[in-house]
């Protein structure tokens, strides 16, 4: 007999409590797990013995965490330092803990790696769930919370393009999450049924931001549909890597910029005297039940499972991720990917993914993405009003 | 026989089209209506002769209405000239139009009651059908469109109350919509179920903002509770009655002042050193159709159903509105109400929906708001992880 315990790390998603579920209902199939304990605030909680035993909760409350968004746990975006390593193998034995669970992004299997090396020797098992809005985990085809942030991206862009065009007297900015990688900007893409619908234009980091040809874009796009909808990751950089939004003000650890998408609207009325406003649903954008993707959601349970599963198998040093074998119909499988290689590196947008003139996403990236947001958005009334010019 | 025309005017929200499909499916029950015309843009439509026949639409289409954002006919912002109201009337004889429904809010209900006025003498019927996000039309309990808008931001601050609980380094300022009136901002209060739930600071343009008071507030939430949640409304204003956020640029035509929401982040980490960020869902909260109210679907589909009944029955000059019976149980029976009446003015929160320091609601709007909202939030698991203050 011996504990489990998982812990969390780095921003919360929409689903990651649901892979804690599917962590949860899984341990209570195994009598060798006496305790599975949760480690309350991520590996602050790890650091201080602050753990609930997730096995006393009820079933009632369990059942609850796959439409519970942000962590039950409670995160921590801090890092551990060096010296907390052996704190943590102190914690480990005074609870009786064999075997650990990581669930977090790309900072988080970074932290699990460094655990599973030093705790390697003791016999204790570690494996890494993945999480991210971003799905810019390396080595797995996507990530779970990614689905979900992308069908909420997709729908409300989607709801925003039918409020533009049917009040078409402006430009809407709507900024998506992602500092480093556009993929959740990239899925307001997901929001098109045919040509000429929201979003019209897609910025992403992956690519710099060119002002003369955005300006270029809306006028013309303006001119064509009466409103129009930009759908622009928060981290768009200008040719020099630097934010594109002006800094608004320093403190001593950072720089604020402005929003991105405040600062585009401003461009469009400035220097195109066309009305424009923006949007910025930010961490509402992670945290939305209402938007989950049920592939998503199923993913996450899954994820959780097959890593409780695995080790207890012995597997270590691992984190469980996805591979895709087939996009139409859609098809994966969960695969185990040793850790040292997930932390190589962050993944970004490939270059198929963006079209050329860097203002779009390409069919191959809607093909890709599809299938993850869980089935067709609200399919809305059509009257194929045609383009409105009047008053405009 | 003659012909119905219905138009939109105004800023959409998420169930002016269930008003649509109320007007659309009643007239389908009179043979008298020989054609239900849209106009579409508005009241530019109806200028342009801009109009669509929507007995011809197919009854799936019309079905979808119920789950269709935005002005499924087009809608505008712009009031008409003196000289465009004889205009209408050549256009309404030109078509026999003998029935004219308006859908909209305060300045659609001004241009209401002008064609009513013109047009009162040659037999034509004009009625009313209320629509605002902003809860802001005279006379009426409340109007459709609000219980969504009141319901997509209440479930919107839960969401991110949990998000800031479970990562507890910051402050989160959520920008909701009304520039006059602070109801919808003030529905974020229906996120909570317990003390300490977010949102904890609700700011609303009916009061001066003071901005000392709102950093002392904010200190001690923070210290109290780790993450704090602020609401606040697009319009907040200081005592001198100009808007918080300073002025980014000039045009022309008007002052673009920045996002509130942002201002009042940067005001805090400015001046307390706490991280702090800003969310603005903006037309995102109108528009959302996962959030729409049930309630707020039912009384806008019954709202269009009693406008074609009333119209037809001789009434006119008059706007459908809602009376409340009882709150608890929810109970409003329709009514008519000159619309001269309506015209006189524009509401915005009373003293007793707001509590002496500005900075919150009462329990009394609570218990009034409650109902528009269609049942109960999601109910999130809840492990009761008390207050964490490590490593903040």
């Amino acid at each position: 007999m011996a504990n489990l315990l998982i812990a969390h790390g780095g921003g919360p998603t929409s689903v990651i409590n649901a892979s804690l579920y599917g962590v949860i209902t899984e341990a209570k199939k195994y009598p060798e797990i006496e305790k599975v304990y949760g480690a309350v605030g991520g590996s602050s909680g790890m650091l201080t013995e602050n753990f609930i035993d997730l096995k006393e909760i009820s079933d009632e409350e369990i059942l609850k965490l796959l439409k519970t968004p942000a962590s039950a746990l409670g995160t921590s975006r801090f890092p551990l330092y060096e010296k907390e390593y052996e704190r943590i193998l102190e914690v480990f034995e005074k609870y009786n803990i064999k075997w650990l669970l990581f669930n977090g992004g790309n900072g988080s299997m970074d932290t699990c790696g460094k655990i599973y090396e030093i705790a390697k020797d003791k016999g204790i098992g570690v494996v890494g769930i993945p999480k991210t809005i971003d799905n810019d985990i390396f080595t797995t085809d996507h990530a779970p919370g990614y689905g979900s942030a992308a069908r909420f991206i997709a729908q409300t862009v989607k709801e925003i393009g039918e409020d533009v065009k049917s009040l078409p007297i402006h430009v809407s900015v709507v900024e998506a999450m992602g500092r480093n990688a556009g993929w959740i900007t990239a899925a307001s893409a997901l929001a098109r049924k045919k040509e000429g619908d929201a979003p019209h234009l897609i910025y992403l980091p992956e690519r710099p931001f060119n002002e003369e040809e955005f300006l270029e874009d809306v006028q013309k796009l303006h001119e064509k549909y009466g409103g129009v909808v930009v759908a622009v990751s928060e981290g768009l950089k200008n040719d020099k890597g630097e934010p594109v939004a002006p800094p608004i003000f320093r403190t001593e650890r950072a720089i604020y910029t402005g929003d991105v998408g405040t600062h585009l609207a401003t461009l469009v009325v400035k220097n195109l005297g066309i009305k424009a406003r923006s949007e910025k649903p930010g961490i509402a954008g992670r945290a939305s039940i209402m938007n989950q993707s049920p592939v998503d959601v199923n993913e996450a349970v899954e994820a959780g499972k097959v890593a409780l599963q695995s080790v207890l198998e012995g597997k270590t040093g691992v984190m469980v991720g996805v591979k895709r074998i087939s996009t139409d119909p859609y098809q994966c499988e969960t695969i185990l990917i040793p850790i040292k290689e997930v932390m190589m590196g962050e993944k970004i947008m490939p270059d198929e993914f963006i079209n050329e003139r860097g203002n779009d996403v390409t069919d191959e990236f809607v093909k890709w993405a599809r299938p993850l947001i869980g089935g067709e958005l609200t399919d809305f009334a059509d009257f194929n009003l045609g383009v409105r010019k009047e008053k405009i």
